[in-house]
């Protein structure tokens, strides 16, 4: 019985390591499409985001059907549910990802991103490809120093974010209301994206340390980026 | 046993559509907070999001108990992990009527919202309490009827989201860049807000006809409305 739920539970922690593969998959490639504005990738970001929902599904399954065959209490249990909070969180970075790609199709053929704020949008892509790669890291690991320091990839995140915001409102920024709107939500979508990876890492350090109140999304504890 | 199991379903119900309220009561808040440019109210809402987030911890904690003490299996371990969902759900609208009331504070004391796109906006903050108002009503009657006429009010969100962006992006806009970027987020998080909304009914109708294939977020269904 036990090492039936040992090796379940191992399956779903697999699980949510893949899903954080095809999560870093996808932000990096819609990046690029969105960056050079490559509808055949948008695309294929747009579809295999299928993916990454019956990743999830399957995964949910799994922990249901583990809760109903072996009616796990305590620390078990609370791994149990956490798992179904973090593939939540990946499978809304894949959506995420998604929205980034529409913005590509809906703009071929020509990139939403203008020339002069293309470093900072390159940089918002990096960033998320790493911290997502970082909580597939924190995933298999429980490592509380790693979960700290994917943290400081979301201030990096926030910081350009702000960057872009700054750009766009400035009196010199010169391009249309599209594109202003275009660089709107995308920087929301890469800020929310990393928020989610966050919050994975944080639900991570709740079962290691069992203190529920590091679970706090990220959103919660600032500022939106517009208020600053 | 049994009993006591439905006792613990009731008030776990309960404490879902005490959730709509405080959801429903903070969109209804912020949208005069954002249009009357209302600092008390937008700080009001802002505090009072806290509540709707221990509703939320207070709801899941007695899911998990009730998990660990009932065991349950099939279609009641199913409720009770739906309701969990829900109250995240819930939890997000919460966090959307707090940003609606954050871009209200950060252009105190002026409106957000020019004088011409006044009336779209009044609309998306009624429907957003109607759905949210809806939401409430599904989740205590699980009325399948009921749960399809909400989408309605969805699809009412989406041609006022579509009506907000093409002032937005129209030629004769004649606002700022500014404006334009908070139009562009706020008629996001009402949006959002009407999405969650419709989970919360799908995940109803789950409930009632174990066809999971109700669940499915509303944004994976449809273009965004940029697209459209």
């Amino acid at each position: 019985m036990r090492t039936a739920f040992i090796d379940d539970l191992n399956r779903v922690t697999d699980g949510l390591v893949d899903m954080t593969r095809l999560a870093g998959s996808a932000i990096g490639r819609a990046s690029i499409a969105l960056l050079d504005g490559d509808i055949r990738l948008a695309e294929a970001v747009i579809t295999s985001d299928r993916d990454i929902d019956q990743a999830r599904e399957a995964l949910d399954l799994l922990a249901i059907d583990l809760l109903a065959r072996q009616a796990p209490v305590a620390t078990d249990l609370r791994v149990v549910v956490t798992a179904m909070r973090m593939s939540a969180d990946l499978e809304r970075m894949g959506d995420l990802a998604r929205h980034v790609a529409k913005v590509a199709r809906l703009r071929y053929p020509d990139s939403a991103v203008p020339a002069d704020l293309r470093g900072t949008v390159v940089q918002m892509g990096q960033v998320a490809e790493r911290i997502v790669a970082k909580a597939g890291s924190v995933i298999a690991s429980r490592d509380l120093e790693e979960a700290r320091a994917l943290e400081r990839e979301d201030d990096a995140m926030d910081e350009l974010h702000r960057e872009l915001f700054s750009h766009v409102l400035a009196d010199n920024f010169g391009h249309s209301t599209q594109t202003a709107v275009d660089l709107t939500l995308i920087g929301r979508y890469y800020e929310r994206f990393a928020d989610h990876a966050v919050s994975v890492a944080r639900r991570v350090t709740f079962l290691v340390t069992g203190d529920y109140d590091t679970v706090v999304d990220r959103e919660d504890e600032e500022d939106a980026v517009l208020t600053s």
